[in-house]
């Protein structure tokens, strides 16, 4: 602590335990977390500099933190551990709209770097249904998804550049601003993902692309979730790339409706949103195949929204679902991606896997891309309940797994997927891994702990 | 010897010295080449992971190799080296039209698979100029680009998982095939780009987009290159995403017509050559677009063409002018890239390094996103002149990386490129990419000497 007071103003470091006590997690309420030593809120490029050095000096973790709204413990505090905190490292540097690329402090809130470039007629499409509060520094160590990445892909598409504070406490740019570049390793896609573990973020520029035409909605209501995955694939069938194509329940539109009383009154088991943002005739085409393929997975009524403001409450509704559920008990969150063909065999596992645990599972879901979020609800204080949906969640890895997916879409490793990646990874590519974080942290500073057990 | 010789089927093992001669180098005839000790050509995973593991056991260099149309001596054997060819690995495994992936062998040829890809109504995007001979293994080692990049992006944007043999000489799987996934690095994306220097790819998994709308293409003349850059500056400044914007000079044009007898009587210095796959309306805008940019930048005449065989005939002429140029005399090939906006004054610099060191430049370029392709032409046997080529070379590097561009956008490092990545990198960045390589092919014998020196 000492060697840190020293390195910064002392406005900078927090060692208070209450307020201390506001940065030890992230939103995942079911991850363990420790006390840290001190919460460090550095300025420039130079003090985040000054921190890790003094860290490395004592070797001292250093976790790095975002907004705290990550879902999988990424940023959750160890025991003596600095936390630092980029929210005061807030400012767009710089929007090039020639060469289409905007340069950003990691603090920078996602929503925020979007209204930013929308002035200019420019579009960042990563869309993590966080993004009011969510940062680019979190969305970057995550490699956030999104609403749009069924069409636009996902953070890593869109980063060109980083500058980073590595392992050594060395300053280093990495990637570059032009169109294309391969002098040697491609080492912001290494670092993109990387959840705080092989450096600390302190600039990132990423590119745009220009706004697009505005979307068209097409709705349909389901009687299961199956039925919707059914429709799902049909759209990947149909050879159709939507902007958007989500799923969510009744549960989680009961649950936005009784929070923000926004007049949901949807007669369905499932909604799926689909939307289109091809300009002209092409969206209409891509307007009526999605109709279509909603109708052939059963839908108990589709229609392409006449009302954008009725469109715009239900993708509302979808973003909301997290916070909504939050309020009725402790949430544990799912994050699998499976191929397009097995969403409705994936979907029915997960219910058959409430059903056997006995646990309330509510789903949203970025469907279009095989992306599933199930929620496990448990009662406040039912430890039993707790321990059954901690079996379900193990289950539902394990047939995402089973059906050539992933753990994890967009939401990371962290503490919550540990036993995850051991399920999905081969133990020759968790060495290649490992090999790979012991020669960029050699002193095992960086989020230790995180991603894989250290 | 005797270990491969063990290993393997005999008839996997050339060891002939007219034979062996036929794989010691690439297309890039003025990096400088060792004598291997075999070529193999092994037919399977297994065995790749036998001449990986005989190299291991006798620390001998392994040096993959694809089609040898590399331009940047990656595929140079080393003095003693086993030459790994993955040639006879060419299967096209599977195409999943609903999924929208394609698995392949290394060997299989680029244009080979855009054939089956297109029989299902899909589409690969990668195009280098080399696709009727480059295979897919080299693509993936260079990262490779070509003409459409500059709308679909590079190799590296489309390879979701990857088979590879690592410097352990175990078979491992990186990546998924699911839209998206979080879990652990992108081990994926390090090997993409990393010239053989990280592992011998045996299977590649590519996504596919749906086949696209007919192009449409813009032609423009222009007196000088330089004019040229600023009708590119310019299309940049429109904000129009062209699905090619090409450069092809007079010296190119003329050495194909010579070849092959094109007629193309083109009464300019340089052409530009636009395209959009936009379909309908924004079609007819994006092209109107393009042509308004072309006169912006000083066309002496530009107009949509409205005879497809003659579009075709211009990138026809594109994609060969390399082969055209090589019969003239040894060529060196640049490679840089530069911000769109610096694309004018990058051209203007290499036209005055032609004439300060008195060597003829010919210029390609898909200019769209920055990356020139200068080609550097001298006398057959001239050594004063390849001095003269050898310093205008180090100078357009230096001249790109003050610009804010990179030494290589597309055909990487190899050994041509050495001295420019220590140009454009720093020395921490370059000590970061070498631990990695130290932590992933901890015994060295993964092409030693390419990248970095050894």
């Amino acid at each position: 602590m000492t060697a840190l007071l020293d390195a910064l103003p002392a406005d900078r470091v927090l060692t208070d335990g209450d307020v201390v006590g506001s940065f030890v997690h992230d939103e995942a309420e079911w991850a363990p977390h420790g006390t840290p030593a001190a919460v460090v809120r550095p300025r420039s490029t130079a003090e985040v500099q000054a921190v890790v050095r003094a860290c490395l000096a004592h070797r001292t973790p250093v976790v790095p933190r975002g907004a705290g709204t990550g879902l999988s413990g990424g940023a959750n505090a160890v025991d003596g551990c600095v936390v630092l905190s980029t929210e005061h490292l807030r400012e767009v540097v710089a929007i090039d709209p020639v060469e289409r690329y905007a340069v950003v402090q990691p603090g920078v809130v996602n929503d925020d770097l979007r209204a930013a470039c929308a002035e200019q007629g420019l579009w960042y499409p990563p869309d993590p249904a966080s993004s009011p509060w969510s940062t680019i520094g979190g969305n970057v160590a995550t490699n956030a998804g999104g609403v749009c990445c069924v069409k636009y892909g996902v953070t890593r598409d869109y980063v060109l550049e980083l500058e980073v504070v590595n392992g050594l406490g060395e300053v280093v740019r990495l990637g570059r601003r032009t169109a294309k570049g391969v002098v040697g390793y491609d080492m912001v896609g290494l670092v993109v993902g990387s959840e705080g573990t092989l450096g600390v973020v302190t600039e990132v520029t990423v590119r745009l692309r220009p706004a697009r035409a505005p979307e068209r909605t097409v709705v349909g209501y389901f009687d299961s979730v199956v039925d919707a995955g059914r429709a799902v694939e049909a759209v990947g069938a149909a050879g159709v790339t939507p902007s958007a194509l989500e799923l969510v329940d009744r549960h989680c539109l009961a649950a936005v409706d009784e929070w923000k009383n926004m007049g949901l009154s949807v007669d369905a088991a499932v909604v799926l949103l689909g939307r289109t943002d091809a300009p002209g005739p092409a969206g209409d085409a891509e307007a009526d195949a999605l109709l279509r393929s909603f109708e052939l997975g059963g839908a108990t009524w589709a229609a392409a929204s006449t009302d954008p403001a009725e469109a715009e409450a239900l993708f509302a509704a979808r973003r909301l679902a997290y916070p909504a559920l939050e309020r009725l008990g402790p949430l544990l969150t799912e994050d699998v991606c499976v191929p397009k063909a097995a969403v409705p065999e994936m979907l029915a596992r997960i219910e058959a896997a409430a059903v056997r645990n006995d646990v309330l599972i509510a789903n949203i879901a970025h469907a279009g891309d095989g992306n599933l979020h199930p929620l496990l609800i448990t009662p406040p204080g039912d430890a039993d309940a707790r321990a059954r949906a901690q079996v379900a969640f193990g289950e539902i890895m394990r047939d995402a797994v089973a059906l050539g997916g992933t753990v994890t879409g967009e939401h990371g490793v962290g503490l919550l997927k540990r036993d995850g990646l051991a399920l999905e990874l081969s133990p020759e590519v968790v060495a290649m891994q490992r090999a790979v974080k012991a020669a960029l942290d050699p002193h095992g500073i960086l989020n230790p702990g995180k991603v894989f057990p250290s």
